[in-house]
Formats: structure tokens, C-alpha cells, sequence
């Protein structure tokens, strides 16, 4: 049985018990939600993972970290380190996206180590391969695309991307009305030149049937992918976005109806005011399927602070609903980035999580906040850092700079406000 | 006359004509914006500023960024670099927040060399001499305020902090009504402190009038500072905050009354959902005045990242009306900022600032997104670099990870989606 049908049997599964005791909510809520569809718990059958989670409504927002090979970068040992670093500092799930080198033994050795889910993009497999055996990376088949998924399911990857939106259709819409950017996204990108160069309708979408199978039998959360994202805010909520969305929502209704569980990718690029009609859309054509957003970045200019542009874009999508934020570090638009890209990147999405959650009203985030703020109050220096969402980055601050009298920082020294008021408050 | 006599008499000042053409907006429109209440123009009429701005309601979102020295480091020179590198990415005004060294010597340097707007804080001078003179820096006279005020308005400085909304009747509110910090307003606690010990009204409060005469005289535009700002999100938009903001609308009359330009400084601590609320309110409150605002910071616990935490409320606060962001460096809560955290602080707040002025509809803003976008397109890397928020970093960032392909990155290499949609898009 798959989660879901677990849940719609109005039964508790040990993994469910578990999330939920991870979550701090009830196993009846988070079947509930999987049951009407409005969360997902990533874990493919064969994989027993040590912090599971659950994605979905009124749960904390979760924050996926992109890692992975580059055909230019290809040290498995860095995306290893990668992946160590963006689970301490709050990554809930990663993405193995790699490009370069052996894909197989990269994957199953993010596989072996992930404590968190860990999910995949299989089409980078399949052009990958295609380019190794044939030197051309669009030389592939409807057939090899399934063996891909099959042989990825296998090797326990917990969600798959997949673009079944890019789509005759939606790339009509894309032709018809012009964009500054085409597309940005690696996997629509590749079926997009497929279907061009084959002329055929996109074989995830037109064997739909086939991925739903090897999902229901691993129990693979599908996350459908957003080919046409905007890559520029010019772009964003233009018709071919609102086709392929369409076209989604269609798609999670048949997860759905074959007890598959389901997200939806989302932009991208998008001006800050677009945001909220954003998330809204999603939830009305999707039926309230989880909401799975890269950043979105409210602006194109912020190359080398782009985890900035993106977190204030997340911040505000998650506090609008958006359930699942995926990192984008520093490096984005510029380089494959490095172990210390990826951290910041971290660092970021978790405020910008922390930040809606408490928007949301989740309760336990709060405490944090409090917590941290009674030990300001104290100039309790040592607990202040220990609260602090990068603690080693804080005290490496605060070390860096003493201050003459030991209970002040060096911004007000003497003139300390909090100190003064301790008296002030007395009196 | 001041900039608002000239604006009530449809005059055009010569400095209204150079700031509506540094805007690129019209002489007659910031016109009407001064004499209305609803934006400002901060330029002391002893001083010629290069750079001058105006800060109001339509107009492209200004960003201050905060200098100055600290009791533990009073390098003047380092002060000056940050000055520099702030406006490099940029800050359209500074604030001297020394409170090290000769304070004077700083001011006068500072002022000499900024080509854009310079504020202070008066008060920090008042305590400092109290401390040089008296050996405690609570130890100043209401005469002693009034001295400074005045001696600080003849150096040339353009814009002043009045904690004048710092009242026995907001002190009040704030012993009523239990918070978790108090004030973490570094004038705010002087002045409650120095009113708690000597039992008496704040004098820029109960001599109002005499801060008026000096502002009027050099036409210093008063911005009227928030010493009850909360310091945790969980004071946000409490009692203490409100009665001083209320306190803060009444003194804008007066202001108005006395041709004295004027704005409003705003919060702070702010949880993301409650800061359309607080723009909102200062709008109503104070009808229609400047809004400062400091951040907001949406969490507690960001410290180390605290230009993050800020920039994601600081987008919101000016896509919602706010206009004019003070920013907040990777220092904050924990040291005396560094020109590197300066630089970050300022390129953090030009992202916020730059996605809310898309938000708010400012056309030439968003002709920098599509120039960034069309070079995006066309893989034109040199001109990527040379639109991005921060060149210097960008090029570094590009120039660490070079591919083996001259006209992609080495995050996608050869699967880099533009690329390959050049092909599909002429098919």
C-alpha cells in the first residue's frame, strides 16, 4: 500500500507516526492531509530514511537543497560535503542534480548518507547517457526515459522532477506569445529540443500512465515540474506558465486518482507583487496540492546575491501557502556553486521559512524568537549564539570583535540600550 | 524660505529642478509631493549636496546606510571607506552615528566629504560630551540638547533623529504593558533613561518648538525617531509603539505648520504578516508623511544575517508604501560593522529596495531587469557582469569557475537551457 492508501483506509502508518512525532503534530492531521492530497511525506518504499518529513498545508515550510555534479565540476566528495552542510543548517530534502560523472554511484552514495529525502531530475540521466553512447544527449527514447525512472526508483530516490507540462501545447502558448527568456529550466529545456528535433508530443505527458505506475509501486512523490518557469520577472504569469500550470493540475488529478502522491513545482522569476496571485493559482488549479517553489527571485539583477532576491521571494510565497522552498545560493546564473554557496544558501532559506511560519502561526517557531530574545535582554552572549540560525558564523563575529566592557557589543559599547533600561525599568 | 515655502508659493527652487532631474521625475510633481507633507527633501541650506534625493510617496524607494564610530573602534578612516563603499552601491543618504572619538571632527569630515544627504542623532553627542565633561553621559541639561542641536545644524548636516515621541505617556504605555525587550532604540534609552533619573518630559518633546526654530532656520528635515521601535518581533505593534506613534503624528502637524520638513521612523522587529499593518497605520497616522523604516527585521534569530532578515521585511515594508529603508548589515547584534558588512548591508537593501520599486510600477527599474535578461539570452557574460547589482563580485564569482565552454556557466555546462532553446525556439 502507498501512503496514501494507508490514509485513505484511515489507517496510521509507522512512517506516518513517525513524521508526525518529527513534526510536532498529530498522525490523524498528517493523514488527513496526504488523504485530500494537500501534503506529501517523500519516501520511496524501498528507503528507510532517518528524518523523514512531511510537505503540505499548515505544516512548517520545508527547504530543499539542490546539490550535485557539474559536466565542469564533477568531485562527488564536494557534493557529499555539500549535503552535510545544507542538512545542519536546515535542509529538509535535497535534490541529487548531477551532471558530471558517474550519475549511478553519486546517486546511491547521496542515498546511502542522506538523513533527509532526496530527490532527482532523472531526464539529466537520461541525456546524460544518451550523450555517452551516442554523443549527442537528445539521442534518446521514450523507452530509455522509463528504464531511467525505473533503475532511479530502484536505487530508492524518494521524489522525481518530472517536466510533463512542457508539452505541445504549452509550447505553443510559449511560441505564440513572446518572451525575454525562453526557457530557463535544464529539463524542460531538453524535452523541449526533443519534442522539437522528434517532432513528437512529450513522452512523460503522453505515457503519463507509465510514470504514475513506477511511482505507485515505490511510492515516489511526483513533483511536477515547471519547464516553462519565467527566467526574467518580465516574464512571469504569462500564458505559456499558465498553460503548463493548467496542464499540471490536470496531471496531479490522475496522481491523485491512482493514489500517487503529488507536488507542483513553481517559479522562478517573480516580481514581488505577482507573488501572491502566484500561490493562489496554484492552490485553485491544483486542488490544493503542495506548492513547491524555487525561490522565486523578485528580481534578475542580484546575480551574486541571488539566495537574497530569492529568500524575500520565498519568504513571501511561503507565507502565502507556498509549503516548499528549493535553496538558491549566491552562485546562481554565475557557477556551479561551492560548499560555502550552498550554506548561505541554506542560511537564507531557513530565515526566509522561519520567517512565513511564524507569519503562518505556527507556534513552535515563535518560541525560537522568544527564546532568542530573552537571552538579548540578558546579554546572555553564549546563548545568543547558540540561538543564532548559524551559530558558528555569529560567534566567529562576535570573537572577532571584544568589546571593552564584557556585556555589550562593540556596535553601542557603554551606551548599550538594553543596559541602560535595566535600570530605567527598575526605577 | 524653506523647500516647503518654496513648494506653497509654486515656486521652483533650483534644487527642487536638480532633484526632479536626478528622480527623473518632473519639478512640478516633487513640488506638490513637499508641499503635501508626503516626501522630503533632506539638504541643510548651508550645504551644496552632489547628490541630492527626494524621499516620498511614488518615487524610487531611497536607502540610508548607517556609519559612524563606536567607542571600541574610532578610526575615522574606516568610516570614511564605508561612506565610499555604500554609496558605490547605493546608500542615497548616511546617517554619523558616531559615538567614538571627536565627534565633531568626524561630523565635519563626513559632511565634507558625502555627496549625498547626511543625517545624524543628535543625542549621541549630547551623552558623549556629558561623559567627556561630566564623567556620565546621563549628566546633560535641556540646554545642553538645544547647544548641540545647533552647533550640529551649523556643520551643515541635513537631516536630524528627534526621539521627541519618547514621552512620560509612551513610557507609560511601555511599564503598562510587559514586553520582552524594552527599548532598543540607543537615543530612545538615553533620553527615557535620562528622564526616569531627573523625573522630568523629554525636552525635545515638551520644547518642541525650539527643535522646530532650529530645523526651520537651516531647513533640516526632521525625521521624528521611533525609541520605542520594538527589538523582538514579539513586541511588534504593541502599545508602546503605538502611543509613540500617535505622539509622532501629532509633532508632524506641528511640523507641517512650521514649513519644517518632515518624515517618520518606523520599526524595527516586525513579524512579515503585521507590516503591511504598520505602513498602513504610519500612513493614516501621520497623513501621509515619509516612512523610515529599519528593515524591519521578520525574525529574531537571524543574527549574522540580519541584512537578510531586514531586506525580506524592508522589500515588503516599501512595496506596501514605505519609502526610504535604512539598512542592516551581516553585524547586526553582534559587533561594530565592518566596510565589508557595510557593503553587504547596502547591496542586500538595493535588492529590497530595487523589487519593491518594480512592485510599486517604477518603469525605469524595470528596464534594468530586461537589459540583464536580454544579455542573459544572449549568453553575453561581460554585460551580465557589468548589470549586476554588484559587478565586482559577480565577475569574481564568474571568473573562480570557468567552463569549458566559453558561452555558458558551470552550472549547466553544455545542458545550459538557453543555449539549447536558441535552436528550438527557430525550429
Amino acid at each position: 500500500m502507498t501512503q496514501i492508501e494507508f490514509a485513505k483506509k484511515h489507517k496510521i502508518s509507522p512512517l506516518i507516526n513517525r513524521v508526525a512525532s518529527l513534526e510536532r503534530s498529530s498522525s490523524a492531521l498528517i493523514s488527513k492531509l496526504l488523504r485530500e492530497g494537500k501534503a506529501v511525506v517523500p519516501n520511496n518504499r524501498l528507503r528507510r530514511i532517518k528524518k523523514p518529513c512531511a510537505i503540505g498545508k499548515g505544516l512548517r515550510t520545508k527547504i530543499n537543497a539542490n546539490i550535485g555534479t557539474s559536466t565542469d565540476k564533477s568531485q562527488v566528495s564536494d557534493e557529499l560535503r555539500k549535503m552535510e552542510v545544507c542538512v545542519k543548517y536546515g535542509a529538509d530534502t535535497v535534490m541529487d542534480l548531477s551532471v558530471g560523472g558517474d550519475l549511478r554511484q553519486i546517486r546511491k552514495k547521496i542515498l546511502r548518507l542522506s538523513p533527509v529525502p532526496v530527490g532527482t531530475v532523472p531526464i539529466y540521466e537520461i541525456a546524460v547517457n544518451a550523450q555517452k553512447e551516442k554523443g549527442d544527449f537528445l539521442k534518446f527514447t521514450a523507452g530509455e526515459i522509463f528504464d531511467v525512472l525505473e533503475s532511479q526508483a530502484k536505487d530508492g530516490v524518494d521524489f522525481f522532477t518530472i517536466h510533463a507540462g512542457v508539452t505541445r501545447q504549452s509550447l505553443g502558448a510559449l511560441k505564440k506569445h513572446k518572451r525575454v527568456l525562453d526557457i530557463v529550466s535544464r529539463g524542460g529545456a531538453i524535452l523541449a529540443a526533443w519534442m522539437s528535433r522528434n517532432k513528437k508530443e512529450n513522452p512523460l505527458y503522453e505515457e503519463f500512465d507509465r510514470v504514475l505506475d513506477i511511482a505507485y509501486h515505490y511510492d515516489i512523490t511526483l513533483s511536477l515540474g515547471d519547464g516553462m518557469r519565467p527566467g526574467s520577472i518580465l516574464d512571469a504569469t504569462d500564458p505559456a506558465q499558465l498553460s503548463e500550470l493548467n496542464i499540471l493540475g490536470e496531471l496531479a488529478g490522475r496522481c491523485r486518482k491512482k493514489n500517487v502522491q503529488v507536488m507542483i513545482e513553481g517559479p522562478g522569476h517573480v516580481p514581488l507583487n505577482q507573488i501572491h496571485k502566484n500561490v493562489l493559482l496554484e492552490k485553485q488549479i491544483c486542488k490544493g496540492a503542495p506548492f513547491y517553489v524555487l525561490g522565486p527571485l523578485v528580481t534578475d539583477v542580484a546575480a551574486g546575491y541571488d539566495h537574497i532576491s530569492s529568500a524575500i521571494g520565498g519568504a513571501l510565497a511561503a507565507s502565502y501557502g507556498a509549503d516548499f522552498l528549493c535553496y538558491v545560493t549566491p552562485s546562481e546564473h554565475l557557477r556551479h556553486p561551492s560548499v560555502e554557496d550552498a550554506r548561505e544558501g541554506v542560511v537564507a532559506y531557513r530565515i526566509a521559512a522561519h520567517a512565513a511560519d511564524i507569519a503562518k502561526g505556527i507556534k513552535s517557531e515563535l518560541e525560537w524568537d522568544r527564546d532568542m530574545s530573552i537571552a538579548r535582554k540578558a546579554r546572555d552572549w553564549k546563548k545568543q549564539i547558540a540561538l543564532s540560525v548559524d551559530p558558528e558564523k555569529a560567534g566567529r563575529y562576535r570573537s572577532s570583535s571584544k568589546p571593552h566592557l564584557f556585556d555589550v557589543c562593540t556596535m553601542c559599547g557603554k551606551y548599550c540600550s538594553i543596559k541602560l533600561m535595566e535600570e530605567c525599568m527598575r526605577a
